[in-house]
C-alpha cells in the first residue's frame, strides 16, 4: 500500500474537466455541467479523495460508473446528478456487496465527473484511473469488459426515478444493446453502473493515472492561457501528443442513429497543411483521420480537435462550419492495443476492415 | 375460501388453447406452441391447478406473467418456454416474496399459457381468472394496472438467458415503454413478470372464471366440429355473442412498428351482408369494426374472426386476402368499462377521438 492519494480541491474541478474534454477525442460528452454539479457538492461539504490504484486492498469492490446516451441530447437533456449514484446503490443491492470506491468508465468527456458526482453522493473516494484512457462510444469498450469483467449485474437510472437493473446478461454486447435501449428510452441520457469489480482485477486492468493525466492537461491549459501561450504547442509538446493537421472546418455531417451522433467532418488545410484536405470519421468520438486520403491516425489512438487559436477542446456536437482547428494525435495505453483490445476497439471494430491499426509513436515529452 | 377448483388435465389444454385464441379477438399470440409446451410438462408429470378467486387468503402473493412482443414475430421465433418462470423469479427477489399462484396477463392467445407454464416450473396452481378477459397490445392495459397495481420490481427474461429487472419505475406507461424496447432488444418475443400483487387486491380487480370460459368455449367449437354443427353458430349461442358480419377478405394492411403489428383490413360482404364492406383497424389485436362505414364494435368489446365454415379463429398474423370470415362482438368483463379502464383501453386511447365507447349489450346465452 503505498500513499493514499489527493484530495479533490474546488479548483481542481475546471482544469479537470478541461483535461477531460480534451482527452474525448470529440466525445464523451461536455463535463461542463457535471464540473458545476461536483463544485457545487464539494462546495457543500462533500470530500472526495483520489486513490491511486494500490491504495486499497484486493478485495475491496470498485464500482464504475458513467453517463450513457448521445452527447447531442446532453447538451439539451441536463441530468438531474444523482443518476450514476442511484444506478450504483441498484448494483450493489442486486449484488449484495458494500463499494469501497467509483472508477471512471472513460475519462474523457463528461464521464470524467461522473464518478466524482457519485463518489460525492455516497461518500467514496475515486480510484485514479479509468477504463478507456479516452472515449469511446460503446459500453463493452472499457479495459474492463476487453479483460473480462462480469456483464452482470449493471444497472441504469435516470432523473425521473427509473431504475432499470440487468440481472443476468450473456455477454458486455448484449449489456451495450440493453443499456442503449433503455438509455434511448429514458431520453438518451442516464447513468450506468457495472458490475463490481475487484481492486486485484481494476488494479490489472484500468488505464492508471488518468485522472491526474487530465488535472495536468487542465492545468497546461489554464496556464498557458494565463502566460499568453501558444495552447495548442504547449498541449502538444506536455503530452507527447503531435499535431497533424491545420485547417478550416469546410463541411460537418452528423446524425443522430439508434442513440449515437454518425458523421464526417471536411477540413482544408491552412499554414503548414495548405492545399492539403483532411477527413475525420466520427461515431460520437473521432474515430478516423485521413490526410489527403491517407489514414494518419486511427483508433483507438486519441485524435484531438483543438480551436486553433484559443487551444480550446472541439466536442463533435459543437463541431461546424468555418471553425479553425488543429487536429492533434496522441498514442493510447497499451492496454487498449493488445490484439484482445483492437477486436473491440481496432478500426475494424467501428466498421473500417481496410485498415490496420497503425500505432501513434510517442513523442517526447517537454513539461 | 370455497372449494380448490380443478387439475388441468392433458386433455383441456387444447380446448383452452382453443378458446384462448378465440378470445384473443386476433391478437395475443398464437397459443398452439404454449400449448404444446404446457402439454409436454404435464405429461412429465407436473401438476398446475386452476383455483377460484376465493381459494387464497388475502396475504397470498400472486405473479401476472405473459409473454411480451409481436404475434407476428411469435409466429417464427419460438419461445424456449422458461422465459415467464425466469422473469417471475427475478421479480420474487427483488421484491423479496414467495408466490403463491400464478395468474395470466390476458387470457386471450398465447398468454393463457404462460401462467400455466410458469406454474407447471413452479410447482404452483394458476388463478382462475385474467387482467383483461379478452387480448390487447401494451402492459398497462390490464384491470390490474388501470386499478392501481405497482409498476415495479417487474422483470424481463429472454431464451438467451438475459433478465432484466425493471426495479423503480415511475408508472405503468413507463413499465410498457422499457419493456416494450427491451422486447424489441431480446427479438421482440420474451417473458415478462410484473410485481406481486395480494390476493386481495387480484380478487377485486381480476376478470374472473376466464381459464374456465375459455376452456368451456373450446369444449364448445370441438364438440360443434365432431357433431358437424355450425361452428360459429354454436359459439356465438354459448357466449352470449352476436354476429356481426359475414364477408371475404379483400385486402390486408399490416407493419410491424415499434414490436407492434398495425394495419387494417377490408371485407366484403357475403350471405346476409351481401353488399356490404367493412373494415376491421388491428393494434395486434381487432381494435374497431366499421360496417358500411358505420362502426359498430370497438375496444374495449370483443371483435372475433372466425373462418367461415370451419369456425376456426383467425389471428390477425394469418389474416390474408380471399379468407371467408365471420365477425363476432363479444361484451368484454364491467371492469373494463368502467371511466378509468376506458381512459386506458377505450377508443381513444388507442387513437380513435372521434369514437365514444358503445357497449354492445350481452345475448341471451343458449347452452
Amino acid at each position: 500500500m503505498s500513499d493514499k492519494g489527493y484530495l479533490l480541491k474546488e479548483s481542481d474541478l475546471l482544469p479537470l474537466s478541461i483535461g477531460a474534454a480534451l482527452l474525448g477525442t470529440g466525445g464523451g460528452g461536455n463535463p461542463y455541467v457535471g464540473m458545476l454539479r461536483a463544485r457545487e457538492l464539494i462546495r457543500k461539504g462533500a470530500e472526495v479523495r483520489v486513490l491511486p490504484l494500490d491504495a486499497l486492498p484486493d478485495d475491496a469492490w470498485i464500482g464504475e460508473v458513467g453517463g450513457i446516451g448521445a452527447p447531442v441530447v446532453g447538451v439539451e437533456k441536463i441530468e438531474e446528478g444523482g443518476e450514476c449514484y442511484r444506478a450504483m446503490r441498484a448494483v450493489e443491492e442486486t449484488a449484495g456487496v458494500k463499494l469501497s470506491a467509483t472508477i471512471s468508465a472513460e475519462i474523457g468527456g463528461s464521464n470524467a465527473l461522473e464518478p466524482v458526482i457519485a463518489a460525492a453522493y455516497a461518500g467514496l473516494p475515486v480510484i485514479d484511473g479509468d477504463g478507456m484512457g479516452r472515449a469511446f462510444p460503446e459500453v463493452q469498450m472499457t479495459t474492463f469488459f476487453i479483460y473480462g469483467a462480469k456483464a452482470a449485474p449493471a444497472a441504469i437510472a435516470d432523473e425521473k426515478g427509473n431504475v432499470v437493473v440487468f440481472k443476468e446478461v450473456i455477454d458486455m454486447f448484449w449489456l451495450e444493446t440493453f443499456a442503449r435501449g433503455v438509455s434511448v428510452n429514458m431520453g438518451a441520457a442516464a447513468g450506468l453502473a457495472i458490475a463490481p469489480m475487484s481492486m486485484e482485477f481494476v488494479r490489472r486492468t484500468a488505464v492508471p493515472g488518468t485522472v491526474t493525466q487530465a488535472l495536468s492537461i487542465g492545468h497546461t491549459v489554464l496556464e498557458a492561457r494565463q502566460k499568453r501561450q501558444n495552447v495548442v504547442e504547449r498541449v502538444v509538446a506536455s503530452t507527447g501528443g503531435k499535431l497533424f493537421f491545420t485547417g478550416k472546418v469546410t463541411d460537418v455531417r452528423r446524425e443522430l442513429v439508434g442513440g449515437f451522433a454518425r458523421g464526417h467532418a471536411h477540413i482544408s488545410g491552412v499554414g503548414d497543411w495548405a492545399g492539403s484536405e483532411a477527413r475525420i470519421a466520427i461515431q460520437n468520438e473521432n474515430l478516423v483521420l485521413w490526410v489527403d486520403e491517407v489514414p494518419v491516425i486511427m483508433v483507438p489512438d486519441l485524435i484531438i480537435n483543438l480551436e486553433l487559436d484559443t487551444g480550446e477542446p472541439i466536442t463533435t456536437e459543437v463541431l461546424r462550419y468555418g471553425q479553425r482547428i488543429a487536429v492533434i494525435g496522441l498514442p493510447v495505453h497499451e492496454l487498449m492495443k493488445t490484439p484482445k483490445a483492437l477486436e473491440i476497439v481496432g478500426p475494424k471494430a467501428f466498421g473500417y476492415p481496410e485498415l490496420t491499426f497503425n500505432p501513434l509513436q510517442p513523442q517526447p515529452v517537454v513539461a
